[in-house]
């Protein structure tokens, strides 16, 4: 079941935290990446399906320079095979001390057109991967090459990312705060929900910029604020 | 005992590095927030009484997102009763993988006239509380809401923030670097004591940029220095 | 043997992350500063010798603010002897709960001449040393005086830093990633090294960037890759 | 409402793994206290009412060694309040840098009838608390006397001990393992489901033994393993 | 290719920091788990072939208590397919904040005739495992059910635990003071040569506690201490 | 100025909680070491001058198995050198990962007469260290060799362990709670004074048992308390 458009286009105008209320009402509490970061926090929302890639600790005997020549090496392959408009998400077990990627692959990436990367490591040559127009998150810059630390393993099954459980298709949205995580059943209701919180939230925040009271107004307890809502949709068209 | 507004003048002028020397020379060692940082590092020096806020850990059924339309809960109550002028300070207990507050308190919180906002935890929608002209301090974004790990109790009773003592109506002072915080009595004096220090560390500043040596200059153990000093501060009128 | 000029610029050229890559070759896995960053990440490349300073935890009775007017107070005294063209690196156990150093001494040092300066520990006066045309290097910003943590004790003494050894000597190398060491007898080589992998990688980016695939490409184990790379540097004058 | 001596013992014959599945049933998941250990690992469980004390970070003026001369001292006051059968419990911010108490103060405890000690920090004189017939847990042991870093200030309020959010009332129970928080309106029900659960513990713990599969046996999703247990139920008198 | 039972006989008799320097010599530096303990340090040796369980972050809506009732759960079947002789590793992320597994599976796999258990998280019912003739390892105690943070998934595939790469069929080795690591086409030879370590370690502990010095001892740098090996190796049949 | 016999017979009868209080009345308020324990707890109290050995992070090339092949390597020479009577204090730089040393070293050491070893790292052959009736105090326990992450490099230098700062000579006190660091200039007279607050200790906590309150014994703000401890002292010969 493929991401629809308008899901898409959804979620590419709300924000992670009013996604991550959404899914706290369902239960769902744990789904926000924790400590990931956006390289480049200019770019508009991150969407796409979850194409996951594993790593596990590198062995030193079985990670050397001349593993890349391999051309079923599992980093080059998930580069080469992760989906148009999917995210590909790294378990790098929360190691930063070496790079999950580098510049090439995610501008290959960028090129092939995914939607964005995310890795609870580092990605090395961050300065140029700041500078593509491409969504790219992580937890902190590091040079290393992913051999000395990182060993490439399992490409589209489960995993761990910044302690949140993605499964391959699970749709993964990153804005300017960071990365969350919306199991792939619930994306379609949880973006229209989304929208509509974000409505009021827009609404609120008008008001409460032009002095208005948070206690009654957010949430809407008193039935006027309500009423004001409904009246602000139409003018705003929203 | 409100804190004077020359007061209040003179330490919009001093950094909080300056602060902690000048507590330093007291005893007071530890008056400098750990890992806190500006979310807007553009705004000028935030200064005010803290009005404080304290979390605990949140226990899943008395958090409940239906805890809001509760006109009492602490979080909403902390917002609209912090004093105009006041810094509204609040003990996350440095756990950042929840907020502590997202842009709409903060936006009614500025609006309300307080002088900032400080966690010792995480921010939501903190890419729209940056873009506030209104200082906020934290350790690092973090979108899910506060019910999911922190419950709002108490307000201004004594907290520890980012590992330091603040008092109801302590001077909470932050800059660029981070925030500071001057226990009530000592406002004053202290205030006086970093403008003097301030306008040394000027001069010596650009006398060093000039090219001189730090020795016999910082500290001016040579009498030149403190000659040199006098003259500067005639031609500077400071 | 001091820093050859040519060396220098060559490095002045080369990411950390092309010099992990040429050490890892050599076994040295271990030569990037772990969560190390820059103030100022607007500046050019910083590469320079190292000249050390050790700190130990601070006694409180040995740490009175009265020890700076010794003139020979270790870390005045580093900042007066870092030759022309080095770049100062401390060794602040990782500990940024206190500064290194503050703008003056970062401004002395500038004004000497130095290349650079690094510590494993955290910066006061930050934003001023941020604004510096200065290569600097830290974990995070901290305002304390460094003798409420730190008393500086060793002068030119090898040294950990970011958990990598440093020797006096040795060849820093910072860029906007972060800041990497190269052993004193390989800065030659490795310079060298660089700057050919260097080459090939802005070719293999540009390859990427117009659509071609990693794979054969990146390394080059097809002949079409090392045949175009030869043209692609005659065309580029490298 | 105190808690019921039936109750009591009923706690006393369970182990905390069983009180977390219990809870874990009811959408409690965050109730045993992460990191804290008992001191004396050969005592029968805690149990008893939280009575709850609360420490900010010291201010060095405000906890000199004389402090103690103050017979008003919450710290101390809260060792001669603690009711009889209640366990004290003191929230360090998980701060084990300094000591929450010391061997006189649980000494005290002991002698007046409470039912054991809790601290998310650490106790000194530990060998000596190790060696008294008085359930303690810390995290690990520290010598520096609780002024060094913490201020007792708050007696009996809510608190957040390990993680866990704890009101004054609530049930508290050590085993081996570490300690759980039972909210306070839950404690009979919880007690009677954990003697069930601990019975069927016991009996798949002797079917296991003998070499029984678990599959099928635990949980009991065979008919002959629910039959199984009733005939142990009745030949064990549980 | 199973474990030789003359290679399990050799390494119940030597140490993991003699495996630690047999591997360092072959460049395999990063072998020994990290931080992982033995819950009853009177137990010999534990050795066998790696079979591996590998669990992810638990989402709420998949990990209800009910889960266990599916025969086919992840964790219930590996504890029933792990072979005679073989050691469960488990990776849990290195999270301990809720358990990895129980003492009613830790018994099952024991009677069973596996040769211990490991996880990088941590037991609940850790007193009793700690109690059982049956070697296991782990971070610390947790009492919290697995489901409440962990998601049992893949059942023999390559996972980290500990920081240490771990592939099925690997020679884990633990003794008193953790665990290791051995790849499995290495046993045979690192078993002999560990045996061969461990003799000259006894000779030497020998002499240095009859007062010998180290220097040309250990290493043997000097003849005499061949020698004497040698002689000794004689007398005591090794 | 070598350390008096009397002195060391008195703090070989003094806790590390005593001796904490008495240097924090002195302003000193960091001696003690943070997470370092005892591995045999069964010990007295370990009394002598500190003899300090410092470890900088390994480079691979310099630190070969081979090394050990060196008479002069830093860590041989300083089991070699550390003076009858003292204390061999090692600065790991807080890191566990690898070990600080092993059972023969440490064997060699007691045999040659030091007072005991010391590291914030942690020890290989933990199991036959902990055996030895020698005191000895790590992190925790760690099998790879010391060369894996450790290089030896300076003897008795002032260094830092477990954030303490340690000048040779200074005397080392360790207890079942940890390793306390007295600057060597004040030995005697804490020595002294941690007698007698040691006495009045043993004093207080016969009182406290018995069944007497602590507010006015604890410290003794009433004069009967006093009266008591003079009388106590005199039936009790201290």
């Amino acid at each position: 079941m493929p991401l629809k458009s308008e899901t898409r286009d959804k979620l590419k105008a709300v924000s992670t935290a009013t996604l991550c209320t959404a899914l706290f009402k369902r239960g769902l509490r744990n789904q926000f990446m924790q400590d990931i970061h956006p390289l480049n926090a200019s770019l508009p929302n991150m969407v796409g399906e979850a194409f996951t890639l594993r790593y596990i600790p590198a062995r030193e005997d079985l990670n050397p320079i001349t593993v890349f020549q391999n051309p079923r090496h599992p980093q080059r392959v998930a580069v080469e095979q992760c989906p148009e408009g999917a995210v590909l998400v790294i378990d790098s077990r929360k190691d930063a001390r070496a790079a999950s990627a580098g510049s090439i692959l995610v501008s290959r990436l960028m090129v092939r057109g995914a939607a964005g990367i995310v890795t609870d490591g580092g990605f090395r040559d961050s300065p140029e991967i700041a500078a593509l127009p491409f969504p790219s998150y992580h937890q902190r810059p590091s040079a290393p090459t992913n051999l000395t630390l990182h060993q490439a393993l399992d490409i589209n099954v489960p995993i761990g990312c910044g302690d949140v459980a993605v499964f391959p298709g699970d749709v993964i949205v990153g804005d300017k705060e960071g990365v969350f995580v919306i199991p792939a059943h619930l994306a379609d209701e949880i973006a229209d929900e989304a929208v509509e919180m974000t409505a009021f939230e827009d609404f609120v925040t008008e008001e409460v910029l032009k002095g208005r009271p948070i206690i009654g107004l957010y949430p809407p307890t008193e039935q006027q604020s309500k009423d004001d809502f409904v009246v602000w949709r139409k003018n705003n068209g929203r």
